[in-house]
């Protein structure tokens, strides 16, 4: 995604004008969220309003401001970060902890009978919305949502995104677009509705079988979508779409329209008829063009469960996508081994060779998101980037972390792994041996089919915990095919609400990331992918296990190899020998030693 | 509690009665929950409509009559027994499974414009009656509240029960009532309640230490409380209390009034005045006496946190009762062991024996629940109870489950153990040696301070559900102080909802017990009670731990021990080392020789 870097003196000039026009409107609070009208995670740069008012670099955060007041709440992963970039902005970091009141509560408890809050409705989930506009009422304030109050000072704003969209083909594509409508349309009317509206941009991609790149790492393009029983409409800038393309989706009944029409379009849709929406993936100013007469019905978006259940197809294109992705990481860290005290390499360069080792591996499209490569403190910040500015030397002795992706046509990937730089200390060590007994165990582990995957998260963090030990992220994310690196519905982290929708199906694709975080010393994270595949059933009903996807060596020099039970120690050789095979044959050189050296049984 | 038998025959011929009244009432479905006004989990007869209309014997279970269909909707524990019993009742056994549309559900879909459901509202909590009502309102159907039409046809309904209520007295009891009260006082305060109502009876004993018998097991009376800043007052049947306590409690500023009276003092509330009540905790019937003027604030009973969180001073008599317990059972597995293959020995027998050696320690009461001694097939109902009628002798090869507890003025107990008899099977070792797993891996863990319960119950499943096995009950309840052997807030169930409530805090307890359950065939189970204690704490926050409470030998004959890890062997050694360093004082004879030889280091 590209970022705009905005000055401290920047910052103030703009809250400044803010704060002016707020008196202006009688608004009492401005609520700026980190939301695009598709709720997409990452932001195209017109929509990024959050960043220019506050100078916030991370991907999520909450800003509000008041007339004496500005803060900007940001979860755990952002807290040092945000620390430093609010620095003399005089907007208060307000730490968000699982749990815990944020900013839609403080909004509620600071508001007063008469108090106006204003948020651009265009981009706030309608259940959203709900919650803060029963709040207020309950105080005697009340919401707006009719006006984006930043637009008007925000004069350097980017244009929406316009690049080309592109077909999803087969073998890649393994359902048809025609058969994904079908399917859809079928759930739709079991649920009782004629129309269903998306708004998220993966949604949309998968159900079209289309990808672009108007969000960077995300293979998705800025559109809507209006299904109904019998026609199909997509709204998008139609100058993105080549003439054959175009020409492709109206031979098979999907109208395309200007991505201006979607209000007339929602407008239109007749009354007394049932319009199926995700409260929590369509904005409320969207839904105010829906007529009043219009039933909607609620639920997930029917796209958004089958997306996550990988077919088979699916999965033999990921298997190779994750070896190719493998072969890479085996390349890029030979190299890196052999550059480290030869020249001087910087959390920058590791970028570079690794983006550069994925983009010979064929079918490679992209990285999947901004590499991390962060060396001992900068570790600490989950999320961190290191940039031209600022980034640190590969030097002296320490944990380098690497977490890094790519978008390949056969599937996404997702990957963190530890290097061992000079001699990491016992306790990084022991950091480092902690969290792979959490992957370990969450990797071996079988559960009932449809359990609700927050409830697994205690088997991620059971061996951290045993020495009060916790990092404040999720432990997995669902993971998409040749699509965004984080989907849902799944979502393996204790910090969620298990809703019934997070419930555990065969073909889901999920990340297992537990990670320990010390400010300003160090940050361990080990991940995989794992793929939810069928267990032994048994009387007790289905059950579950994860096939890990994801294969790279884990650099054992990082770990207290003493401190590994049995069933560690073998499911860590399992992995190795089965990483070494699948990899071989991908390698030659420089890279197959590597591999072969890093996967020697412990 | 005492239970009625209901034949066949005449649960035919109450039904039909019934289905009389429905028609002369206008009602087209009847629901008859298992509960009282005090949502007891264990009914005083006077209320166990259920029972008396179904013929079905278990504790939980709700039953639903319409003109053409009856059905009892019980959960796994049940499955069996209910099988049995609705047999030629023409009731139809509904299973109830975690996750999947329970009774009110059902009502709901079957439900049509005009129909009325009827349930006596003084039984039903608030919360699921509002549940229902919306549900049917969604539907053009009606609820109703105001009668129990069963009561007409009920003749041979037992009386209310009349039990002396006494003391619960230092030391035992480690804070005065005033004190209690005091604290009650400032929570309501804080919640900005002048008056909090309680109707749930473990609740009133705990504010009040006071104790009863009206409740089989469970060591408390049928009362309420209207507590306001300046008053306090209970409502009981008077005959209940001698002059002493009566004018004890009155000198300290209580207010003794009739059960009657409790809708009249709940419509005096003054107009505008805040009302606390939790609306799980308090039935809809009640409250349709409260002034439609006073405000309704609701929340967990604050009685019901403070109560689950046991004092330094509670726990170290529960650690005495504990070892009281464990001597106990030493003596009668000492008996039970000399006595197989000597004598005949049923499952009764089994209750009997049991409950005199528990009689024989210092300050037992009574038992804590109906002990359950379940030999092979029958232990796999978890919630069996052999009767004169219907039991089985202990003889051949097999498991006997034993699932027991005690009251004692310190402090309340629960414990199962498995037996040997002859020569188990080695599939029936491998399910013990399975759930031990589980135990030991729970007892074994540490885990964050406010940690949601339920989000722990995977670290004692995953041994399990790595071999595709489960069972349906919740994994761990908290226990009371010479008080109820279940209640929450928390519950290590993955079936549970994880509410805020929900949250660990040290000083609870919290029974684990796992367990597998194969139909006809055998059940297994094994449980102890741990206390939550403030573990060492980190620069990631606060950490608790289990300390386990339940002294008493697990037989390791039950399990393969070439299948425990280093880890739950040296935990099985350290619990056996430490159960006979505190029971060898309280013991001699042949129990002191079956503790010596049962906790032989493995």
């Amino acid at each position: 995604m590209s970022t705009q870097s905005s000055s401290v003196t920047q910052v103030v000039a703009r809250l400044q004008q803010v704060r002016a026009l707020l008196r202006d409107e009688g608004v009492s609070a401005l609520l700026v969220p980190s939301a695009d009208p598709h709720l997409s995670e990452y932001l195209p740069a017109y929509w990024q309003a959050r960043q220019w008012l506050s100078g916030f670099q991370g991907s999520v955060g909450t800003l509000v401001v008041t007339g004496e007041f500005a803060g900007l709440w940001v979860d755990s992963r952002y807290w040092e970060q945000a620390d430093k970039e609010l620095s003399g902005s005089g907007i208060t970091l307000m730490k968000l902890r699982p749990g815990q009141p944020g900013p839609l509560d403080w909004l509620a408890e600071q508001a007063g009978a008469g108090d106006v809050v204003a948020v651009d409705g265009a981009v706030m989930a309608l259940a959203s919305a709900r919650t803060l506009r029963e709040k207020l009422q309950a105080r005697g304030a009340r919401l707006r949502t009719d006006t984006d109050l930043v637009a008007s000072l925000w004069h350097d704003r980017a244009p929406l995104p316009g690049n080309p969209v592109y077909a999803h083909l087969p073998p890649y594509a393994s359902e048809s677009r025609a058969s994904r409508l079908a399917a859809l349309r079928e759930s739709l009317a079991e649920r009782g509705a004629q129309w269903h509206f998306l708004a998220t941009l993966d949604d949309i991609a998968w159900l079209f079988n289309l990808r672009g790149s108007d969000v960077t790492y995300n293979p998705v393009f800025v559109a809507f979508a209006l299904v109904g029983q019998d026609s199909a409409e997509l709204f998008l800038d139609l100058g993105k779409l080549d003439a054959e393309l175009a020409g492709q989706l109206q031979h098979e009944g999907i109208g395309l329209r200007d991505y201006a029409e979607v209000g007339a379009a929602l407008a239109a849709i007749p009354a007394q008829s049932a319009l199926l929406i995700d409260p929590v993936r369509v904005t409320c100013g969207l839904l105010d063009h829906v007529d009043g007469q219009v039933q909607l019905l609620e639920g997930l978006n029917p796209t958004t469960l089958a997306k996550s259940r990988k077919s088979d197809t699916d999965a033999r294109f990921i298997r190779q996508a994750m070896a190719e992705d493998g072969a890479a990481l085996c390349e890029f860290f030979a190299w890196l081994e052999s550059a480290l005290g030869q020249r001087r390499v910087t959390e920058v360069d590791i970028d570079t060779e690794l983006t550069a080792a994925r983009a010979r591996r064929p079918d490679y499209v992209s990285a999947s998101f901004a590499t991390i490569a962060a060396f001992n403190a900068n570790g600490a910040m989950p999320h961190y980037r290191a940039t031209e500015q600022s980034h640190a030397v590969i030097e002296g002795d320490g944990l380098l972390l690497i977490d890094s992706g790519g978008q390949y046509l056969g599937g996404t990937t997702d990957i963190t792994r530890m290097v061992p730089v000079g001699t990491p200390s016992s306790e990084q060590k022991r950091d480092c041996t902690r969290v792979f007994k959490g992957m370990s165990a969450l990797s071996r582990a079988r559960f009932p089919r449809g359990i609700l995957s927050p409830l697994l998260d205690a088997i991620a963090r059971a061996p951290l915990w045993a020495d009060s030990v916790d990092y404040g992220h999720g432990t997995g994310h669902g993971v998409g095919y040749f699509m965004n690196v984080h989907e849902g519905p799944q979502v393996i982290a204790y910090q969620a609400p298990a809703t019934p929708q997070t419930a555990m199906q065969p073909g889901m694709i999920t990340s297992i990331e537990p990670g320990t975080y010390r400010p300003g010393r160090w940050g361990v994270r080990i991940e995989n992918l794992v793929l939810n595949r069928a267990a032994a059933g048994s009387e007790f009903g289905e059950y579950l296990e994860f096939e890990t996807l994801t294969l790279c060596p884990i650099d054992t020099r990082c770990l207290q190899l003493e401190l590994l039970t049995q069933e560690e120690r073998e499911w860590l050789n399992d992995y190795h020998a089965q990483v070494r095979e699948r990899l071989s044959p991908l390698l030659d050189g420089a890279g197959l030693a590597w591999l072969q050296e890093r996967t020697v049984a412990v």
